[in-house]
C-alpha cells in the first residue's frame, strides 16, 4: 500500500471555491497528463503542488482551502504548474487591524443522537478514562512518586479493575524557578489545572516536598482548608520517619481514592461532553490535505453534536490569524485571539527569534508556496465551525464549542497544556510519523499518507492516505474518526499508544526565567 | 538525637579570621550565659543567629567566613547578639571593578596515597558507575525509549552483570523549539555532553525521531561519520516496518554495548581521576555552618589530591561574586566567572524578575542577616582552593581543579548540567530534606542537622549536624566525607537514593523560547 500506485491521474481540491488542486500521484505527473474531467497539464507537476483548475490572471487570487494564499506574479493558464515563485506573499497579518467576528456562520446544523459511554464527574465533566492521578508540586519528589506509582500498579491496581491507570503527575517545575515572575503565571496554572482534568474523577492527591516554591496547597487554591490538607502529603511532614513511613502514607491516600474511583461506572453521554483536542507534529505536505482537513470534518461533527474541540499551536496559526478573527463569535473572542498572538510575538522576539524558518525547505519541496499556505493546512484541523472562545496557555475551559487554546506548536507542551485545558481525549496528525502518547488521555493517531499508516501498522490508529488516493473523501475519513472518537472515549477501543504503553511525559510550558 | 541537647552553651566559628560566631544550641541562649571560654552573652541570642566575639566599633567589619558580611551600625560589644539590623549590607557588588585573581594561592599542599576503583575510559576519563545510556534527540521518542529500557532492565541486564544499570536520557527538548535563537545553544551542548559522561564508559547510542529540529546526528557532532551512523537509531527509519521492529532495532544496538560494557572492570585510580559536584537544596540555617563547610573540606582535599570538584548554583553565589574572582587562577577565569553572572543577570532582568526575594523571610530567622552572608553559606562548599576554570550552563570539563560550573541553583538543572559538564559523582546538601537523586551518578546527601539525620535515616547518607553539636569538627566530618565519596566512587556503598532508586529526571536549562 503506497501513496499513490495508481497510474490514474489523482488531484485533490479541498474547497469547492479553490482554482487550485494538488497532485496526489507520488513522482508527480508529466507535462501532458490528462485528467478524467478533461483538464490537461501544460506543466510538469511534482507530488503535492499546486496546478491551476482555471486561467488566473497576473495579479489574480491564487486560492486553496477557500482563502487567498497569495497573488498570481503572472498569467497562468488552466493547467500549469504553480510554484513557491509564481505566488506573492501576501502581507503579513497586521494584529491591529483584523476583521472581528464578521464572517457569518457557517451552515452547521445541530447533529442529535451520538453518544458515548464516559465517567461523569460530580461538576458535570465527563472522563473517556478512570485514572487515579498523583500530583506533584515540585520535581525532588518526582523519584518517590515513581517508586509509589510502581508498587500501586503491581499491588492495588489489580484488586480495583474499573480503574484504568495510575499516572504520576510529574513535572520540572516548582522550585528554583522565578515563581513572582509575570510570565510564572503559565506553569502554576497548568499544574493546579491538570490536577483538575476530568479523566481523574474529582479524585485530588498532591505530593509536596515541604519547603519548595510552589507550595502544595498552591495548587488547590480556591478549596476549602479541609479538603486542602485532606489531599496533600508534604514528605518533610514531621510525622514520617523514614522513607517506608512516606511511601506507607502516600499508599494509604492512594487506596482510599483507588476504592472510591472503583465504584465509578461508564453511563451513556451525549456526545456534547466530549471535550477533545486536536494537534499536528511531523507534517508533511499531505498533512493539509488529508489528514487535517478530515480531523477538521470531524470537529465540525463534535461542535454541531454540542461537544468541545481545542485546536492550538500559536506559531503554526499565526500567519493566518487573519482567518481566524473573523470565525470569533464575537468582538472580545476575536480580541483575545490577537492577544494570545501578540503575546507570542513578544515572546519570540525577547529570544531574539521569530517564525522565519516557516515554511522549511522541505515544506517547500513538498509543495507548500509560503506560510499561509502552511498556516491554512495547519488550520484544517479546526473545520468551519466558528471560534467560540479563547485560553491562554494551561486555562481551563469554561464553555463549549471550537475553543482556539494558544498553545505552543510543540507536540508534548501543547499536549501538556491541552490536558491542563481539560481536554479528555487528543486526536494527533503525522506525516512523517511519531510514537506519541499521553498518560493521562488517549490519543489517536491519524496518518496523512497510507505508506506510513501501512509501515507504523501498530502505531497509526486511522489511515487518511486514502483520500489523497481518491479511496476515501474528507468527509468518509471525517466520519469515521468521528465513530472512532467515540469507541475510544468509551474505552471500547484502545488507540495503539495505549495498547503498548507509549506515554510522553509531561512538559510544562515555563516562559519564566529558571533560577 | 535532636539538633542540640546539650545544655551546655554552644558557638560555632567558621574561620579564624571570623569576629562572629553562631549559636548552635537549639532554642538559643539567654543573656548571661557564659562560654567555657569566658566569653558572656550580653544580650539573648536565637540559634542560628551571631554574637559579637570582640568588641566591634561602629562602622567596623563585621567577619564571618573570613569575609566581610557588612559594617557595624553602631558599636558592637563582645558578647553581644548582631541581628540583621546592626549589619550594613555591603554594596552590592558590581561586575566591572572587581579584583581578578589577586588572592595568593592558599596553604593547601598536595595530598597524595588516596585512590579509588573506578571505570577508566579510552580518553582517560573514569566512571563511578559502568551504565548504558540510550541518549535521545527529541522527546518524541521518549515512549519508545521507556519501553526498551524497561525491557533491557528485565531481560538483558541480567546476563551482563558487570553493567550497573540502564538509563534513558530523556529530556523535553528537541523540536517545538527556536533552535536558532542564541540562547538555543545551552540545552543543545547539554544534550551532546549528556551522552559523553564518563559514567557511559564511551559507549554511544542515540534514539531519534527523524523529522525533528536537533537531528540526532548533531549529538555527535566532531566524530566520524561511520561513528555517527552507528550510533544513531531513527525511528522514522524506513525499514523499520511496526513497532516490534523498532524495539528489536534498539535491543540489537543495546546488547551490542552492554556486551563491551561487561568486559569492562573497575580497577585503581587516583584521587585525581574523581569529578565531583557539590550542590545544595533545600537549606536551612545550618546550611552554610555544617553541610557546605565540611563539603567545602572534603572539596579541598579532592582538589589537593588532584582530582576535580564543580560548584554552581550562579543565583545563590551572585552576591558573592567579589569573594570568587579574586580566588581566580588568573585574570582570565576571573573574566569568564564576571561573563556568566553578567548572562545571568540579563536573563533575570529579562523576564522581569531579579534575585529579590534573597535571603527570604525563613533566611533571615535563621540568622542570616544579608544576601552575601547567604551566598556565603553557599560559596562554602567550594571550600578555599583557587577557582581554576568557569564552565558555561552545559559546557564539558577540560580542567582539573576546582571549577565553576555556572548553572542555575535548581537541584534537578543543575544535576542535569554537572552531569553534561562530566560530574561522575555528586554530593549533596540538605537542611529541609529533599529525596533527590540522579540515575547516571550516584549522588550522596549529606544533612545539616542531626535530627533531619534521624528522622530521614534511609535517605541521608551522612549526618553534618554532628558539628553544631561540637560533637565533630569541620574537618572531621570533611575526611569522612572525602573517605565516603571514594568508597562510594569505588562502588563499595551505594548512597539511599541508588539503592531505593529513587532518581529525578534529566531537566535541561533551555533559556530560549519553546515555539
Amino acid at each position: 500500500m503506497n501513496t499513490v500506485t495508481a497510474t490514474r491521474p489523482l488531484r485533490i481540491q479541498l474547497d469547492e471555491r479553490d482554482n487550485v488542486a494538488i497532485v496526489a500521484n507520488s513522482g508527480g505527473l508529466p507535462a501532458g497528463t490528462v485528467f478524467d474531467d478533461g483538464l490537461a497539464l501544460v506543466d510538469a507537476v511534482p507530488q503535492g503542488h499546486k496546478v491551476a483548475l482555471v486561467d488566473i490572471p497576473k495579479g489574480g487570487e491564487v486560492i486553496r482551502y477557500g482563502e487567498v494564499i497569495g497573488l498570481a506574479v503572472k498569467e497562468l493558464p488552466r493547467g500549469s504548474w504553480i510554484s513557491e515563485f509564481l505566488v506573492d506573499l501576501p502581507a503579513p497579518p497586521a494584529l491591529d487591524s483584523l476583521p472581528l467576528a464578521t464572517r457569518p456562520a457557517p451552515d452547521l446544523p445541530p447533529l442529535d443522537g451520538y453518544t458515548f459511554q464516559g465517567y461523569r464527574n460530580a461538576d458535570g465533566s465527563v472522563g473517556t478514562r478512570n485514572i487515579l492521578a498523583i500530583s506533584t508540586s515540585v520535581q525532588c519528589v518526582a523519584g518517590v512518586v515513581d517508586h509509589v506509582v510502581r508498587i500501586v500498579k503491581d499491588r492495588l491496581l489489580p484488586n480495583y479493575p474499573n480503574v484504568d491507570d495510575v499516572v504520576g503527575l510529574e513535572h520540572i517545575y516548582g522550585c528554583g524557578v522565578a515563581i513572582n515572575a509575570p510570565a510564572a503565571i503559565v506553569p502554576i496554572r497548568t499544574v493546579q489545572n491538570l490536577t483538575l482534568n476530568p479523566n481523574f474523577g474529582g479524585e485530588i492527591l498532591v505530593i509536596g516536598l515541604g519547603c519548595e516554591k510552589l507550595q502544595p496547597d498552591r495548587l488547590l487554591a480556591g478549596r476549602p482548608a479541609a479538603e486542602v490538607s485532606r489531599d496533600i502529603l508534604s514528605l518533610q511532614d514531621e510525622r514520617f520517619v523514614g522513607f517506608q513511613a512516606m511511601v506507607d502514607g502516600i499508599l494509604e491516600m492512594a487506596e482510599e481514592r483507588l476504592k472510591r474511583l472503583n465504584a465509578r461506572r461508564r453511563e451513556t453521554c451525549p456526545a456534547s461532553d466530549l471535550v477533545v483536542g486536536v494537534q499536528c507534529g511531523g507534517s508533511d505536505a499531505f498533512s493539509g490535505v488529508t489528514a487535517n482537513p478530515a480531523v477538521g470534518f470531524a470537529t465540525d461533527l463534535i461542535v454541531r453534536a454540542g461537544g468541545t474541540v481545542m485546536f492550538s499551536e500559536v506559531t503554526e496559526v499565526r500567519d493566518a490569524v487573519h482567518l481566524m478573527t473573523p470565525r470569533a463569535v464575537n468582538a472580545d473572542v476575536g480580541r483575545a485571539i490577537l492577544r494570545e498572538m501578540a503575546w507570542y510575538d513578544r515572546y519570540l522576539a525577547e529570544g531574539e527569534t521569530d517564525r522565519s524558518a516557516n515554511p522549511s525547505p522541505g515544506n517547500k519541496k513538498g509543495g507548500l508556496a509560503n506560510v499561509v499556505e502552511k498556516a491554512l493546512g495547519s488550520i484544517a484541523k479546526s473545520g468551519r465551525s466558528p471560534i467560540s472562545a479563547v485560553l491562554a496557555p494551561g486555562e481551563k475551559a469554561t464553555t463549549k464549542g471550537l475553543i482556539f487554546a494558544a498553545t505552543p506548536a510543540s507536540d508534548f507542551v501543547c499536549g501538556t497544556l491541552q490536558l491542563a485545558s481539560g481536554m479528555t481525549l487528543q486526536v494527533f496528525t503525522t506525516g512523517r510519523g511519531t510514537p506519541y502518547g499521553l498518560a493521562a488521555a488517549p490519543v489517536i493517531k491519524v496518518a496523512t499518507r497510507s505508506n506510513l499508516a501501512a509501515r507504523w501498522h501498530d502505531l497509526m490508529d486511522l489511515d487518511a492516505g486514502r483520500i489523497a488516493t481518491g479511496e476515501a473523501t474528507v468527509e468518509e475519513v471525517g466520519w469515521e474518526l468521528f465513530r472512532l472518537i467515540l469507541d475510544v472515549a468509551s474505552g471500547e477501543k484502545k488507540p495503539w499508544s495505549d495498547r503498548w504503553g507509549l506515554h510522553n511525559s509531561l512538559a510544562l510550558f515555563n516562559p519564566a526565567p529558571v533560577t
